[in-house]
Formats: structure tokens, C-alpha cells, sequence
């Protein structure tokens, strides 16, 4: 199976910007490219890239004064296989974890923790670990939260999700990563392109879609409390410890983003 | 049956300082009184005193630099009946209440109804209106809130402590008046002297009481979420829309609060 | 001198829905009519008013299901003057005000004065008391927020205002309110037509306009921190603790605003 | 010059609690202790480190249930420099940072830099890149915010801080590495100990304490925005993007702290 997927994005800048670009598929999924990704500057601008400690592939730019946009179109093999189910994953104690997962339990700037820890334990304390628990804590996210555009606030934390119950693809995201985190389960937050299926007009796929996936038994599995339904065809962007890591981009100098659309389709077998 | 009450205020000021104070039983606890209330000021300072908009008995004083404590003792008689249970009392559709009754259906600086909108309809939204609602949102919050006196914060409002899941008998007030009003209750802040059953060692009673008064039928009912269960003797000092209206003492200027008890005791029949 | 104001809003409502209305001058400008108001409702409905505490002129009605509107126009005679300015108001100690003045000087839902005392008095707190401060704070005010209307968000409150620095009229008017009151001047929120002089096209005058009075020497006098000039032809409509206490239309229900436009013109001489 | 260190910290735990700790010399200063660090447990339990992505030296142990104390002693060499002052050094654009900076440039759980950012440009915005802004944002900070242990609060963000002006060690750490890096200075936060100089009794030392270092030109520097003049005697313990990742003792379950006392003091000579 092959996914055509792509973005067109343009800035308005008052003056040279420098940017952080996570527009690329994560270094997993490069190997899937059917031809090498390439990003179209208008004007063009010279680029730099490099893997974050995340495993993101990073792109940087200086995008000039002025209109400047960017265009990128790729095509991906997909094994069309959906989210793995495995009810049988294994939720480590804290103790047995690897090192390097104690990071994906701390509290980030979306993420407060702290703010939640009383919430998840009694809203979750009493349900057996493991993989059924990430599913209800999908399924508590889900029916929790209404979606809408125009609920979208980028300052939301997940502790204010969940007092206004409203939100778009990235706060179902914080909240359920918050939530396993509280509860000793590790999670990171991961952003890509998703055929989204249940937008109703006039949005269309507006942005790019926002999962998360959990540390169980030995390896990451996806969860995706907005769908919270297997899907077919993700194609990870990136991951990183909420939104703040994996910003489509980050622009070091006051931009106005003037169009945006994204692109993700099956392609049709001859 | 008579119930004795009183207060030991102290506070240390590093100038003259007004202070408005709420320390009187309300206006129409006046009438229990076995003998006028007097405020003992030490060293004694000139007082003025005036009914608010909210019927509160206030007094005003400027204390002096230094050290200044308010002393008083009371004794009111009550009818030792607990707080009225009816389940049959009506909710008014909105367009119905008395206009001055939609004040209390708006938000307040802690009852933050514009958060917690989307939570008090989702929560509570398919339940029969009346009495038997406050009873669930009472339900609600006095099992959603974990009380500790070192969970207190001045500044915490409802959908603060609804994510937290923390607080003292303040929380309980503002989360449960919050919730009322967004179901389109009227719904007002007491504040108040009453016996703490519960409060453990070393804590005794160490504030003032707080709980609320919804509009149903034709009067005000009280309830309780802290304690949750129908208590006698309850004191009423003020009313207000949070916590903000009714402040045992509101200083003009900074002061540090030295000491504070408050005594509330059944006199035993002879 | 005429004005010429009014307005064309309209709703779409799921199901009927009692709203509480603020859409007409306050009771102090009513003598100013050339002739009565009337709000044409489409479809018509009954309507109820009265006035709150604050003197406000409240309408009640019940929009129906389905879409909605209220238009209304009217004309006023106005004297012509500017704002007041009296540098020789004086600031009265608190222990001196009106006891209904005190009521001004507590914080509320959007003037949050118990987070931002500290501020204001480190800012503010070595300067004269009285019209200078005032205007040392609308002066502060004034270049601190940055105008927007893609920055409006109706859950901001004025510490979040100042810590964000952006906002749209009603957040000035929460910033220099609650700033007032830290440092003991009592003020009130206002809301009405004004002639909007800097609003860049495509924008046009969007919503009404607020300001703020405060009460100096023994009268109140109004203060604009968003255009921070004296202004000819403001038609109060509401005033009160802040923006919850004056909002257009309160809707106890679901709806959505699908219309929104406020006419303010000065009428030509013949 | 010989610095004494150490601690002794104490716990109630309900039920066995894993614990990861950050109570060691960092990997940077590892070489300077004249003896292994040892920690000891009461009761002892089983320990096993790691160094994080920061360079942090991590302890993961499991309290047991019911008391348990950490004890440490250690003494270090110590050049007796203060911190270095390099006016000279240079701030590079974005663009011409290492990749690896770049982390060090976004928001994190108590750096809120979204909610900074315009307060950060329109404070800071005119004055000249380098050695002297970071120097304006601590001189800024530093008389900002009120110091006080009465103030400390575990949720407070920087935008918190900002706006209420009171806080501790952990809040201008926080404040300034938010301004830092919303002015594109790479940031990062710092703790360890430092004999604290102002600390007035009854208080002492009561906790470690709070820094940062910036990336100018090549190098990181150390800043302090809550003591804000160079001191000699720093013991870097831990360093990331905010208190979150350098918390001394993150717990995965409900403990109770129940002592806590650090020491610092440089050896006599003989």
C-alpha cells in the first residue's frame, strides 16, 4: 500500500526568521520513502539538517522578509497493517524500567503532572496495569473531551483540558500522556501525518494529527485517544515530550502563518 | 439549645492598616444573639460598621501598626433542628427566577463558570433538575476533593481544584457553587461559625466554616459539600458570590496573620 | 450633538434558550434618548426588564431554537464634551470611603487583585496617590498590551493579560481595574458604544467598547487604558465588577453567536 | 579550598516507593570529591545510577514502607573562583547555534515561554544581544520577584511568577531561563549547593539551591538571578530544562517528606 502525503505551509515575516522545521518523516519511517523527501523553499533558502535526541529529523532555515512558503509532497509504503493490539503488553514496574524511559514520566510544559496526579490515581488507581489501563485512560480522554477548531488555544495545558473538556487532536494527546505518566506508565507525544477520517466539513484535514505512544512490556506501542480506534497509515513526524518538542515550526522571530493545508491519501492501486 | 462562639485574631502590621471585617453573625442571626457581640480590639481602636449589599454585618477599622489581635465570645440560641432536607423543592427554569437571583448564576473571581461549563453538563447534564441535582453535585464534589488544611491556596479557583482534586472547605464551596451555576441554579457563598466534627489532631477548628445556599422553590436552601451530610448549629457570618465577597478580614496593605482560633462549642444544659 | 448607535447580532440555538441581555443605554443615559429604544427580535418574543444592582438596564427573554437575531438602533443627544479631566481629584484613604465603595476594591473573576497585588505595588506604590496614579496606570496599561483581536480569549484574566501582554479592549480595561483596586481605588468595569478611531479595516468596530471608572474625591470619572485619551460620545450601556457582570447577552444554554456588527456614528449637522 | 556537603532527608512512605534521585555531584564535578560519595539508606536498600541525557548522575532506589532517611557527606575541592564574567562573550544568532542548543531554546513545564514571549521582546527587545542582556534579565529578576519561603509554591510557572512577583530560588531560576530563552539565549536549569549567604534564621539553608547557565559565544556560564552577584562554591548536582528534571527526589507514589536540612561549608584551613 502506498500513502501520498505532503503540506503546503506559508509565513509572512517581517524580517529574516530562523526556523526549526519537523516537517520530514521521523528517521523510523525514512526507509518507507519511495523517493528521497524534498521540501520546496519559495524563495528558496539554503537548509540544514540533523537528528534531535528524540531520532527527529530536524530541518533549519533562515526563511527571508517577506511571503515565503513551503511545499513538500512524498510517497510511503505502508504495510496497511493497523495499530498493534496486544492486550497482553506488560506494565514494568517503576523499578524494572530502563533508564532511559524515566524521562517519559516526568511532568512537560503540556503535560502537568503534577497538577494531575490526584486525578489519575483516583479516577485510575483502582484498575489493573497494563495495557487495558492505557485503553481506558484512551477511552476516559476521548468521551471527555468535545472536539472542535475552534477550541484549539495553544497555551492549553492537559490540566486545563480537563476542566474545559475541549480541545483539539493535541490536547486528547497531553491528557492521556499526562495521565499515564501519572501512573507510571512512560508516554511520549507524537505528531505526523493521519488520514483524518470523521472531519466534517468545511475543515478537512487542517492540521497534522497528534497520537501518543506508551512503554510496555519491551517496546512503544501507539494510542490514539481523539480516534481511539486502530488506524491504518500514520506516518510519524515526530516524538518528543508534548507539542513543545515537535512544533511542525518553530519560528525564532515573530512569523504569521498565512496558509496551511495538509495532504494525506491512500493511493489507489492501478 | 445554645451554641457559644468566638474568635482569637492576631496580626502584626508595619503601619496603620483599614481592614474590613466579617467577623459578626449575619443579619438575620442577629436576633439569637443572648447579648450584643462586641469585638474586643487590643489596643482598642475606634469601629464603624454597615450592612452590605449581600445583608453581611461588616465592621471597619484601621489597625494600628504593630501587634493587634480581635477577640469576641458569643452565645446564640438555635434551634438545634439541621439543615432542611426537601427533596421536592423546585428548580425554576431561568426565565422564571426572580431577577435578582441571575447574580448568582454568573461567575466569580474562584467559581470560573466559563471553564467549567463543558464539565457541569457533560457531568451532570442528563440528571432530573430540583433537588436531587445540588444532592449530586454535592456528592460529586465532596468525593472529587481530597481535604487537607496543607492543600490550602489563596489563590485556587473551581476548575483549579477540579483538576487538582485538593483543597479545604473553601474548594468544596467554590467547586460545588460553580457547578450549580452553570446548571443555571442560583447558587451563593456562607461563611460561618460550625462545630468540625471531623478535623483531626492536631488541627481542631482551625477556619472559619464554609458551605453554600442554592435557590430553589422560593427560598435558599443550604448545603454542604465538605461534610456533605445535614449538621446543626451552623453560624452564618456573610454571604457572597466566592469566597472573595466575605474575607474575615480584608487588609488594605500588608499584614502578616500572627494567630487565629476560632471556638465553637453546645453549651450543656445545666 | 446626536449619535446615532446600535446594533445586529444574531444566534443559532439548539433549543430555546433564556439569555439575560445588557443591550440598551444604562439608566444615566436614558434622558438622553431622542426617543425610546426598542430591540426588534426576529422572531419576536416576549421581553422582561428591570435593573440589576448596579443600575444596569437587564432585558430577559427566551430565544427560540433555530436562528435568531436582535437589531436595534437609536439616537442620542450628547453633550459633546470630552472625558473629564480633574488632576486635583483626590484619592481618599480607604478608612474614609463610602462603605459601597469597598465592594470596588475586592478582586472578581477577571480582576484577579489577589495574584497581582504584589505588582502593582512594587510598580506603582512609590508614586502620589490620586488622578496621577490612575493615570500612571492607564498610562502602563496602555503600552504594556498589545492590541489584537486574534489575542481576544474570554477565559483571560488580568494576571494572565499582563503576563501574556496581549489582549483586546476588555483586557486593558481587567488590567487597570484590578490594578486600581490593589492600590485601594475603587473601580468598576464599563461597557457601550464608542466610536472606535483606530481599528484598521477589515475590522471596523467588532464589539462594544469598555473602559473603566474610578472613584476619586467624591464622584466617579472615567478612564480608557486602551485608547488612553479623552473620548466624546461614549453611550454607557453596563457597569459592574468586571466583564461578567456586563456581558451583552448571558445565554443559559448552548449557542452560537452567527452575527455580530455595533454601529456608533456622530450625526451630521443638518 | 574544601567545601563540606551534604544532607539528610527523611520520608514516610504508605507502601514500597521507587525513587529516583538526583542527589549526587554532577558527572562534571565527580572528579573534584576527595572520597566516593556515598549515600546511605536507613534502612539500606539496593541502589543503581545512571547518567541521564544531561549528564546527570541518577540513583534509583525502592524506599520501603514506613520511615526512611538518605544521609550524605562529601567534601569537594574547589578552585574558590567565583563565577566567570565575560562581557565579551557573544550571543550567536539562532541560525549559527549548535543543533544540540536548540532544545535549550523551547518551553518546558515551568519555562513557559509562550506565555512569556511578548513580555520578554518588549522589556528586553531593544537592548543589544550578549554578556549584558543575560546580565539586564537577572537584574530584572532579581528585583521582580520578592524572595520568601512562605511563597514557594511546587506548581508555579514562570509566567505565574512574573505576574505575582513572590517566589523562591526555583521561581528566578525559572523566570530567567524563560526570558533567556524567548530572547533566543540558550538556557538551562541548574541546582546544587551554595552556601546561601541572606538566608535569615529560623530558615538556613532549608533547601538546595537554583541557577542557570546560558550559551554565549562557545561555553556555558553560570547566572543567578535570585543572588545576582558571583559567588564561589557552587556544587552543580544536576542540570535540564526546569526543576522537573532535576527534581532531588522524584517519587512514583504518595510519600510524605518528613525531614529535610542540606549542608554547605568550606573546610578551615589547618
Amino acid at each position: 500500500m502506498l500513502i501520498h502525503a505532503g503540506f503546503d505551509i506559508a509565513y509572512e515575516c517581517p524580517q529574516p526568521t530562523p526556523m526549526l522545521l519537523m516537517l520530514s518523516p521521523h528517521a523510523s519511517r525514512m526507509g518507507h520513502l519511495v523517493a528521497p523527501q524534498q521540501i520546496y523553499f519559495t524563495p528558496p533558502v539554503p537548509q540544514r539538517s540533523y537528528h534531535d535526541s528524540f531520532g527527529n529529523f530536524c530541518t533549519r532555515i533562515v526563511a527571508p522578509a517577506g511571503h515565503f512558503s513551503m511545499t513538500s509532497r512524498l510517497t510511503l509504503r505502508d504495510d496497511g497493517r493497523p495499530d498493534v493490539i496486544e492486550p497482553a503488553a506488560f506494565q514494568h514496574p517503576v523499578e524494572n524500567l530502563p533508564d532511559e524511559m524515566l524521562l517519559y514520566l516526568l511532568g512537560s510544559r503540556y503535560c502537568d503532572t503534577d497538577k494531575m496526579m490526584a486525578t489519575a490515581w483516583s479516577t485510575f488507581g483502582h484498575l489493573p496495569a497494563g495495557w487495558s489501563l492505557v485503553q481506558a485512560i484512551c477511552d476516559f480522554t476521548h468521551n471527555h473531551i468535545a472536539f472542535g477548531y475552534d477550541h484549539a488555544s495553544a497555551t492549553r495545558s492537559a490540566s486545563e483540558a480537563f476542566a474545559e473538556r475541549r480541545g483539539v487532536c493535541r490536547d486528547y494527546a497531553h491528557l492521556a500522556v499526562t495521565l499515564c505518566r501519572c501512573l507510571n506508565i512512560p508516554a511520549r507525544y507524537c505528531t505526523g501525518w493521519l488520514g483524518d477520517i470523521d472531519v466534517p466539513p468545511p475543515y478537512g484535514p487542517m492540521d497534522f494529527a497528534a497520537w501518543f505512544e506508551v512503554w510496555l512490556g519491551d517496546r512503544w506501542y501507539t494510542f490514539d485517544a481523539r480516534n481511539n480506534t486502530p488506524r491504518v497509515g500514520r506516518i510519524l513526524m515526530a516524538r518528543g515530550r508534548d507539542a513543545t518538542d515537535v512544533a511542525l515550526a518553530t519560528t525564532f522571530g515573530p512569523c504569521t502563518m498565512t496558509g496551511f493545508s495538509v495532504i494525506t491519501e491512500q493511493v489507489q492501486a492501478a
